[in-house]
């Protein structure tokens, strides 16, 4: 077994996908950005808007996304068709749960676009609240679905 | 307590900090991409260069912070002089351990820029080790010190 | 009647066009700059050469609607297959009229990226114009034609 | 009389802020959507949320004020303290008013800010009402304010 | 004969490629970067990692050749499948070889591209040798093969 | 000797400018493109405008050095005060000489600025004309001249 991200001199390189199939693609991805109580009731109730910090965050997400080949080094530029960001409060966290999907009709996968997605929507909600909470954390960012490449899960 | 990124109409805002002090700023993160023993293994020995992996993952942070203002919607455009990323193998994990440090001299702080290139970072090395584990998560993303502004922590 | 750009629950969402035919799609827009007399005389005749102040601001709107998708959140990024933009005094108004055409083989139009390229060349005529011109504004910027996706016009 | 973007042989150049002092800057620039009354209500009652549609454009506005000098070919690329835009709508016009703040502490203005940033909140509404509005135009942008400069207005 | 790149009044403008064909395209590019024998000395042995200098600029270069078409005014936006970058010590120049490979499939082809992470990694060498060397120059960049298109060579 | 861009244990990173003193910078580089003697000639006359190759050639070398932090790794970002690209014909070459000069009051120089300049508004010559001429080399992209940080030449 061996990385398909390094050639076989060991050099990071983008995957030749030149081959592979024209084929339409999902991924969705989760995480989570952990607060205080207190946080979390700031954003709900009272004169501080949930809508605002939540829907700053989801749109962050969105144009995260169509950023991402500009961030990971090794990813493809690529068209997407469908990029979804969805932010839920969690009492029981208490935080935040961070989804998002996107989809393409492309020769690659799409992870990396909802993991791009899901941890900026999580940075811009911890830059929304930091003056408020020093105690917040991102956590479990991961892929939860994957289909229409060669692996599906 | 109010949300300073929020104005009193509760509409998203970036805060004014025209009148704060240009000051020596600094703000550290940190981060951990948790994968299989496996993959640990692969990156370390045998004929995948442990290198190129985590040197990847590395610049890709210090470009990223860079990007801090296009990615997080409210954060102020500002010039950095340092952006350092380490990246070091953990056993225990098993995993990676991210860690960043930012400094500035400006108005506001480095926090996010901080955050941010320990996201992409990890985000990097989720995109070069996909391909071999779809266990991996991306966990405890936070700051760790910050100084230079009105509260030091 | 409700607003594609927003889901059931009113939240913000990049419109899903997998299921939407590749199309050769076409769109135009215009717009205008209004400017005073003399701004109009000095970018035509004299030592003030109309070329670059024209050439300048069409280049920068060919290169703004490579730009849109980045720009406008919900915007899907695609592959352009033409830009045009034509800057053209007018005596009358006085000041320039601005038209571009956009063509894309793809799922989505391209009106906001024909906007996008007259708003950008209509801002770089201000930025070239501004030192002499305190009066002048940006007018009109409409689509004019589509065509290829569901509805022509 | 001549224009300051372009040298004495015609050539578009960036002018040269480097002897300028460092002083704060402030612009405010405005601007229009027209729509048809039917768009409007849209927006405003029922089960579309009116925050959605206007929170969307006034962030783009802000994301785009910090692309300016990538946007516009001679602007300077400078650090800002503070970039507002607030949308409201307008019954008579029928429609939307935009208007923008920019500061910055720096060598030159802001104006070209404070232009983009409405510029690009008029075309993400545009954008998000669209699809059920074939006749909408982006009117009347333009500088209202200006101070910190050599020539305040 | 005349000019793609200008329309019949001498306007730039992006050639429209809406009726070539989707084809498989590929081109490859070379330059190098001469410097100081003792520069070159200092990458490949003692305490100076070889691997470091040499992976970054290979790294650059790839990342640049997604930023092509933000570059390049009239360069078409499209996907791509491949891009390597090789960088080679070259004891006889004394310096580095640098080439490019980059794939697309697509309407229009990626000399452009290659010829850019050519390019921007000879940069990169440039600016991590810059403290040790002020005799570096960059040399020789052009275009060594292009298939898939109209002419190929 | 070592290199600045590597730290102790061989790590890419960006050079920590923190306390260097912000001084008023200037870079100047150059550079060249060769072509065939038909292809200057078309360029320079007849029905193909000298202007439109040349001022594109250089607005794209301006716009480039506003994107050196985003492209060179390890640069950092800065705002700059001017950025001048001139490109002349050289019919001795035969092909084109390209120039820029850029300034900044920072804690860094603009070396790299200058450089990403000339060789952007060299590839975009390129671009231009390789529908016409496919014998083009872009050739001695070097820095001619710093003034403003610790080392001067």
């Amino acid at each position: 077994m061996s990385l398909s991200h390094l050639d076989e001199t060991g050099r990071a390189r983008m995957v030749d996908v030149s081959d592979k199939a024209v084929t339409a693609r999902i991924a969705k991805a989760q995480g989570k950005l952990v607060c205080a109580t207190e946080t979390l009731a700031l954003v709900i109730e009272g004169r501080t808007p949930k809508g605002a910090v939540i829907s700053t965050a989801e749109l962050a997400g969105i144009m995260a996304a169509k950023q991402t080949s500009n961030l990971i080094p090794l990813c493809h530029p690529l068209a997407l068709s469908k990029v979804a960001v969805v932010i839920a409060v969690n009492h029981d966290l208490p935080g935040f749960d961070i989804t998002a999907e996107v989809k393409t009709t492309s020769q690659t996968g799409v992870e990396m676009e909802a993991l791009t997605a899901v941890s900026v929507a999580g940075l811009t909600l911890y830059d929304m609240l930091k003056a408020v909470d020093k105690t917040m954390r991102i956590e479990g960012i991961e892929v939860t679905a994957k289909s229409g490449g060669k692996s599906d899960w």
